[in-house]
């Protein structure tokens, strides 16, 4: 079916496109024009293919979402539980580049989502599968731990990637991932 | 000096309408004209106090942290250090009414921090004060303690006051107290 990967390439292409504009000049700069330019094709190509601008953010949330649990699901369940959860917590946490980049998108929509509801709804199941990677983790490192270690695993991670994200200059993300680390260590104890 | 006496309290009257407006509406809902209505003021009183719209969000902003640090610092610094430091992350963290209508107002600027300079700078005080604030419940709680327990501290609340504003339906206040609370306990241990 060649139509359909067509249709599904530039799809992804769209995304991708959304995602770099909204890195770098923030989601306001977001336009069906925008995102054209940056996917280096035609208006017409964006409007054939989401049919509003909610549209088209809510697939670009969605696809960060996707490549975020994506990643996760390949890492391997295998040896040391504590190298194991941190490799996990790798593929959500914006402690390098490219997770830096998806976090940025990600906290800029939720933002948004206040007052757009196609977000909210995202921003939602998007939050739950966070909260189940920090569940798998705590499974990992301690396994029968009191359940209020998932709650605070949640907590700390959303405090470290948020602040990572809005205060690049204040945090230091090395000193942030050992500091998960330290906690993980102290969890298996 | 009656004059300067009204000017403040026409500033601090104004204030209050700017957050009062914010937590309600939003912060695109903030404008000369609603914050008047709210002051029950005349436009040109707002216009007479703040030359432009960014100086009346930094004034909003800077009253909100004057006013969380006014009530930290009558915390009594006396008794179990468990319980003052928790009484003093109580004027911080929002856990009530008063303080959740506080942060609502914080994590807004601090969204619109990134276009704004003049709030950039108020949002790294605000921060800079947040990790003194922590800086100071672990020297209650653990004196002596590792340097990483107060960048854990700081990213936990952190995670837990983003949390509770962004994700109300999703968060519990008393169970995220508890978490900070235990947190408190086990940095005393």
């Amino acid at each position: 079916m060649p139509r359909t990967v067509d249709v599904d390439a530039r799809r992804d292409r769209l995304v991708a496109a959304v995602c770099e504009v909204a890195v770098r000049d923030g989601l306001d700069a977001v336009t069906a024009r925008s995102v054209a330019a940056a996917a280096g094709l035609s208006l017409g190509a964006v409007t054939r293919t989401f049919a509003s601008q909610e549209q088209l953010h809510a697939a670009a949330m969605r696809a960060v979402a996707e490549r975020v649990a994506a990643r996760s699901a390949a890492v391997p369940r295998i040896g040391d539980p504590v190298r194991c959860a941190l490799a996990l917590l790798d593929q959500v946490m914006p402690f390098a580049e490219e997770t830096r980049a998806e976090a940025q998108v990600y906290y800029a929509y939720v933002a948004r989502a206040r007052a757009v509801p196609a977000l909210a709804a995202i921003a939602d199941e998007v939050d739950a599968a966070l909260l189940a990677s920090c569940a798998e983790v705590v499974a990992l490192v301690a396994p029968g731990a009191r359940p209020a270690a998932v709650v605070e695993l949640h907590a700390l991670t959303e405090g470290i990637a948020f602040g990572l994200v809005t205060w690049p200059h204040r945090r230091d993300a090395a000193e942030q991932r050992q500091v998960l680390a330290d906690w993980l260590v102290r969890a298996c104890g």
